[in-house]
């Protein structure tokens, strides 16, 4: 199969399975979240109660964690949650928002990596550079770093936990022990929506519940979103309309889409 | 009055009174939900403090309880909330989103129904068939039981609790005690967005604040819930748009709308 | 410079700076918030945290508290995060939700105020008279009451704390000390949306970050939410089209669109 029918044939397989996949995400973006979920034919839960979230972990196939609104009871879920995906076996994808930016989430990004190798970090440049350095000038959520400079401290990220690293941005790297490939797909509108990364993540999400490769999965998923971004961007006359065309091409994806729009550098 | 004079009656209070509809609900469709009010007519508010809450349903002309997200303090507020709402008379409406996933959200349905008798129950068919089986096999929250099997067990809900149950999915099924019927209104996009069952459930909640007879309060909000979606599914191109669509046919309803598009079946 | 140079000159500033505007807010309003602060060319943060406020805080061009969903642990953030604003000279902007409508509102409004002046308190007619009235009617966190009857409070409020004070409605009024404007911008269909006076608090931050002038700011921030809302309501067929073309009008707006519409009476 060539590069983009593997893509396709990731999309059909969410259409087909609709996994279900768990997310303990930040309020700001819940509702993008589960409806990007929804239109890309994956089934989205939220949860983060220490009561259920084992239960709930149990019956995902895939764990998304992200920071984006943390608080100490959250955090807690957040480790209980992780620990049972790893004991399953359930790809776990790590979103550090605005890891950088505060001490406590540097930290609890440092003790979530330390204590269960994730399967995907994905962040923008500040972020995944505060993963290594206590100082990386985030600032907020949404920072603008050189993606090339942060891609030296994913490789090592990606050595130091065995996982596969995405630093998005204009180009989305994605880095693993032995590979690497630049994803070009995706529109300059899209950091002017709050949660497009925090989506990319979960979508990350529905791909690793797929494809056992998570190397793949990954580079699949920035090519749909970057793609689906793409097809809402020429439609859409400014931010607010770009994110519910985003939805309405993730529902609407064809592979001729991919076909004709994928761009992939190794 | 005919059938749709009387949901067009419903619809026409509810504009004019703007009652205040009370919602304790989870965080992924909290936006949706109070904008979905809004559109209607009503008047949203969201309160989740113990400290508030007694005086907050005090106010209030319907409580609308959704376990979506949950954690033990929401847990007591809605104990509280219920309380108090029975205590005034006030109609109160359960949610019980994911009900059966995990044993904290199928305990605490049983806890809120076994203490205080609710209005309504609005659920789909895996959540409502988890109100009296341990195991009703539940993925996530938007799970697609055959509808038809979950009846017989909404009819058991119903009787137990006294109270109307609402069965949603591409046929909605109303019941209580003596009364059944099947509302064919809605389109197949409308599972695609997140949180249109729990917007279901607040709007039953703003028609039982002016109809009191909750059955027939339950049937047109359901009626209205899918004719707004069919009304949108005409001129969307996915969900995205689907979503915003909804709000704007809520807003600009007709009695003509109605009288052309409802389906009613006993 | 004309009035309409001073509206586009903050706006081009807050589009030059990305200024970090860190909101406490509610969880009903969150994503909009945010997205009305990047369409306008901010740079939106939520955090609410007691581990991080603090330091959160020490990064941000603006506060902005809003007690939309109060509860304990949130006051206590505002508390600490107020106190930390104030220690750095950051502007600080009240949005009072539902003050008036339960003991717990009120009450934390009054004490936030009472501990720091604020630099901006902005809420509706009712929300405003709850900060001198022990009842002030309100109805949920939508209330119309006459806002001409509001102002003679919000000038006591003004002189009380030494800040500017927006009443907003039909017609937003601007109080100070010694200034007083009315801004008519605005469309009907804006009080449909949820969240829109939320956002105005926050757009209100950004231009406080930019312009140290706070009565000036309120009165741009306000002239362009007015604006963005009449350019929306020109297009959209409803309140759910008009939530996302109001983000595209943000984005999107020119000098040209301020000069051609601006309405501010002294």
């Amino acid at each position: 199969m060539t590069r983009e029918e593997q893509v396709w044939a990731d999309v059909e397989q969410i259409r087909a399975q609709a996994p279900l996949i768990h997310n303990i995400t930040n309020y700001v973006v819940m509702n993008n979240t589960a409806n990007a979920l929804l239109s890309l034919g994956a089934s989205p839960v939220m949860a983060h109660a220490e009561e259920e979230i084992e239960e709930m972990v149990g019956i995902a196939s895939a764990l998304v964690i992200n920071i984006g609104t943390l608080s100490v009871p959250w955090i807690q879920a957040m480790q209980k949650a992780q620990r049972a995906a790893a004991a399953k076996g359930t790809p776990i994808v790590i979103d550090p928002v605005g890891a950088g930016a505060t001490a406590l989430r540097t930290r609890t990004v440092h003790e979530l990596l330390s204590a269960v190798s994730p399967t995907v970090v994905r962040g923008n440049a500040s972020e995944i550079m505060a993963l290594q350095q206590a100082d990386a000038g985030a600032k907020g959520v949404d920072s603008q770093h050189g993606s090339e400079a942060a891609t030296e401290i994913a490789q090592r990220v990606a050595d130091q936990y065995d996982c596969v690293v995405c630093v998005s941005g204009e180009v989305d790297y994605v880095i693993s022990a032995d590979r690497k490939v630049r994803v070009r797909n995706g529109h300059a509108l899209m950091p002017r929506v709050t949660g497009l990364g925090c989506t990319a993540s979960s979508l990350i999400g529905a791909f690793c519940a797929v494809n056992p490769n998570a190397f793949e999965a990954v580079m699949h998923a920035m090519v749909v979103m970057g793609i689906a971004g793409e097809l809402a961007a020429a439609k859409a006359q400014g931010p607010g309309t770009l994110q519910l065309y985003f939805l309405d091409a993730l529902h609407n994806l064809s592979a001729a889409d991919i076909r004709q729009r994928i761009q992939i550098e190794s």
